[in-house]
């Protein structure tokens, strides 16, 4: 809910400076425990693909399907999250800045291509299976993020790293940037928790393995959206925290 | 992404305060527009569960689980989205402030007890048909969902309603309310979606009406959930807006 009020802001600076200093929490380890949490959700979706959904293939049966959320994991969620926090590490705050935006935009990019081509598996197979395309609101809201984010990509190519953009427009379209870069991962998170949902009512329906009696398939990728879900809630908290983002960087005069 | 880096900020104030009046946008309007879509959103789902699914009972079918979907789409999303909005109202800004801390617990209150009795209706339905509860990941990810929201208004009534807690713990506390208020929306909306998308596989299956083939129901029911995901990543961006927060909330020094 929104700030309760300010009741509990009349208080002195002191006071106020030991309750942040308690909640203070270095940003590197933070990052690292994130680093292995991308890391598990990426080795939890192709574990449960190879393990209990028959592996990877390109031949456009359901083993090609399996590429679909091994590819958007990685690349929409993990990837993605990896792009947005570059400039959340200090490292970054000094020095000249166009490496650090070079890497800013390649990591999304590489998450781009991810999400591309899981695109094109998924199509692959409904293709070959004679399925149709695009109804379920899974797949609505996947194409729709998959949409913004190629937007946010394009815009912030041309805004931030080509050198003809005026200054007055950079400094109208980098909230919103910024805005909507929280946004798509979160809209990808919940692209994901519901295609995970989808494809466990899809395959679990028979005898023993039926969803219902929730087999060790089932609690495998159910915790894989949960632990989808916690990596995707704390990127964003990164992101938002005030005192790990670069210093001045709302001020309209702080220079490179 | 996260803020793409400075060069975009290294532009005169004047420049600056020009960009910023090109997005302002009056709040009064914007909630306005708000509430007409929370109202849309809340007719649309009675609607689908009235006209598609059979209409409302309290006899233990499929029609007392049709409470499910309107009481929390009505309580955990847009009742929740309305309290959380209460200090972005500028008439909240001056005068005394406990009306408005009362409002903004009771509103939250009532988005509670909604979503409580949406939880009973899809238990009462499972009971009633020996279905099992709790096993799909929509159903693990919405009882989190509830069971953070329980925590949520339990911590802020204890530390912001109640008169004894020390203003020390209010200010520790009080970024993390307000955190944990956008992410326990964003998850009532993904819980939403994935909920809406499984009731759809699992009540289209048969002939002319398989969701494949996208009857209107389908195509009225994903329309609904993609305007949940506005309204909630609009509520989200207001409550994230700098000059709709409550001037020098963020202050230490600001009295009430």
């Amino acid at each position: 809910m929104a700030a309760p009020s300010d009741e509990e802001g009349a208080v002195g600076p002191r006071c106020h400076h030991r309750s942040t200093a308690m909640l203070d929490v270095p940003f590197l380890p933070f990052c690292a425990f994130l680093g292995t949490l991308g890391f598990l959700c990426v080795a939890m979706v192709g574990t449960w693909c190879q393990h209990w959904r028959g592996g990877f293939s390109l031949d456009g049966s359901s083993r090609t399907f399996n590429w679909h959320p091994v590819l958007m994991v990685t690349g929409l969620v993990v990837l993605y999250g990896a792009a947005a926090l570059v400039y959340r590490i200090p490292n970054t705050w000094s020095g000249p800045k166009l490496p650090w935006k070079v890497l800013h935009g390649s990591l999304a990019l590489g998450a781009f291509v991810l999400t591309v081509l899981g695109l094109a598996a998924v199509f692959r197979f409904h293709n070959s299976q004679g399925t149709p395309n695009m109804y379920s609101l899974h797949s609505w809201m996947g194409l729709g993020t998959v949409l913004l984010f190629s937007c946010q990509w394009a815009a912030g190519f041309g805004a931030f790293l080509l050198p003809w953009a005026p200054t007055w427009l950079r400094a109208l379209y980098k909230p919103i940037h910024v805005f909507f870069g929280s946004t798509i991962l979160m809209l990808s998170v919940a692209s994901c928790v519901s295609g995970i949902n989808e494809k466990l009512f899809f395959s679990l329906k028979n005898g023993t393995m039926d969803y219902k009696l929730l087999p060790a398939e089932a609690v495998f990728a159910n915790t894989l959206g949960l632990l989808i879900l916690i990596f995707g809630v704390l990127v964003v908290a990164a992101l938002a925290r005030p005192s790990w983002k670069r210093p001045d960087s709302d001020s309209p005069d702080s220079h490179q």
